[in-house]
């Protein structure tokens, strides 16, 4: 199995999926070619929700704001499942969280036919090599070269206050929910309560069925952190946020 | 095979794929990850209108506004195809499509790992349960219980007056027609006159490309529905319509 | 291998997905629902740039202003690929690049369920009825008969100028990016030089990358055409082009 990612949109991935099937009968499964362009930040913590959900298999990612400059493409197998993608972090939140005792390869690619389509050139002629040579085996191929130096990624931590908790916005999703990076378990012991965000007053619910429609809500969402909602409706506008917006939770 | 349908956007089907794929060699095929946000009308439409034209498959469907509330999880038998979602009503006209004896099970699911994604933690696992179980032996997992309590679903019906018909906007699709839920039989005997739609004149037609490019038509869908269009634009805008607007036509 | 392409956004898809499987245990890929609305052109471009790099495989096309009117139906073979959709152009550059000597049918197809949606009724049908045929052998089914008559549809040439070249954008991409009817060869010999573009000043690069973010850029695209592009953000809107615009690039 390879899934494919991207922030492409349409039509670029169906040249991905012609290379692949070219080199491979690989099941492919599209996780999302919708990511955020060139959001490196926004498809590392995709992935790193997403993939875990997945059984063993070659996830090929092009997030890759730096093509056709220096940066590298890598591997990395990470338990049973090997990641495909340029050198700029995004694979590595998802690795991480796959395997810790994950390992990194860099791609010994020769030049692509298109300086700036590595998507297709290099990304997904190397997943299908991947593939077909074996997650746990693939190295014998000498173009996949271990390496301790590459890029790496990491999410910022909130800060712990008396009064509460101070963290950031780190994706928006497509209805509206801002994901923070404030762990749920902060909301524990506020549920039913009210808190602020940013000074503006919102309750703190289980879910968004607990308020009424249109009403913002403080929850926790399905990666486990605290979202900032409105039940029906889009919360970063109604909380006035963005990814990257600072977010200050306060307990009242 | 087992077909995914939702109002998620991307990137959540991807979790309710890998989910499905831990569980089962099913093929899936996505029906749309598109239908309009949290309106359970629209995708009982669709549904509707999509599924009788797939082979016996299980079709997995999370349009659920009342996602973390007590609405129960179901699975219907309609024939040979099964259909597991929220009891919100979404299943029921595609399921009385199908086969009008259809029967209903609860879905009895542990709880949740998120309050939120019911799509991930019990929809995706229920349809690859049932599709692993068979579609004519579920119930012998009996965390299905036959239940004569659900959820139903149906669309307005139109009025029949002296001099025209009266019917509603059920869904816009992507193109701006604006399909009603006025039969098409209604237009039989107008092809090739002029009606009035809301007081504004039309040419009724059996297709687009009788009308000039940019003009109003008044035609029958592929759905077998009345159509508001314009030939190369949006019929929506053109007739001020949207979901839920009243229609009145009126033969000439 | 059916692979699908069309304009239709969602879920209409989803009808010709359901035709296809209950004829075929063929593989379905997606090639991409978004194509321009009903811009056979562009269409045309995107097949002829990605359906080269798929392996041998029946590809089913439905991008059909004409959809209702008396326009025919054809499947051409090219190579060891079959192209199904509607006459009116769009199949014939792709066709070309797979195989010069490629044949047209002439699909005799019965009265469609509807009249508006031919890739369920006719496209998707007659894709699967190939598929199961095989493509080197479907015209055996009398339904497919040669033809010598077709629409054909070819792309502007650019104009060869003493200082420069002039052509024009045939499609933007969903990045914003300008893609233009000049062959990238012409920018050999002035990457790192500075061009004007319907006179306004822009480097010459090899890639987005080598300019600043936000800058505008002409460069050539994973297609090998001219590109007018911006480093992070639309050329389209920066070089105020749109599919259609006159391109006159000047050597400085």
């Amino acid at each position: 199995m390879i899934t494919l990612s991207s922030d492409f949109g349409s039509p670029y991935p169906a040249a991905m999926r012609g290379v692949i099937l070219q080199a491979s009968d690989a099941r492919i499964v599209d996780v999302s070619h919708e990511f955020p362009r060139q959001d490196v930040d926004a498809a590392a913590f995709w992935l790193r929700e997403i993939l875990p959900y997945f059984p063993p298999a070659v996830h090929c990612v092009v997030v890759d704001p730096g093509v056709g400059t220096e940066r590298a493409a890598i591997v990395i197998r990470a338990g049973e499942h090997a990641l495909v993608g340029p050198d700029n972090g995004v694979l590595l939140p998802a690795a991480r969280e796959l395997d810790d005792a994950f390992e990194v390869f860099e791609i010994d690619y020769e030049n692509p036919e298109s300086i700036t389509f590595h998507g297709r050139d290099v990304f997904a002629p190397a997943a299908a090599t991947v593939h077909e040579a074996g997650i746990d085996d693939f190295e014998r191929d000498d173009q996949f070269l271990l390496t301790e130096t590459f890029v790496d990624l990491s999410f910022p931590e909130p800060t712990e206050r008396e009064d509460g908790v101070t963290g950031e916005v780190l994706v928006v999703d497509d209805f509206g929910n801002a994901i923070t990076n404030i762990p749920g378990a902060y909301l524990e012991g506020h549920f039913g309560s009210d808190v602020t965000v940013n000074g503006v007053w919102a309750p703190a619910r289980r879910t968004y069925g607990e308020v009424g429609e249109d009403s913002r809500v403080v929850t926790v969402g399905s990666h486990g952190n605290v979202e900032l909602a409105v039940n029906q409706d889009r919360g970063d506008e109604r909380f006035s946020v963005h990814p990257g917006s600072r977010v200050r939770l306060r307990w009242t």
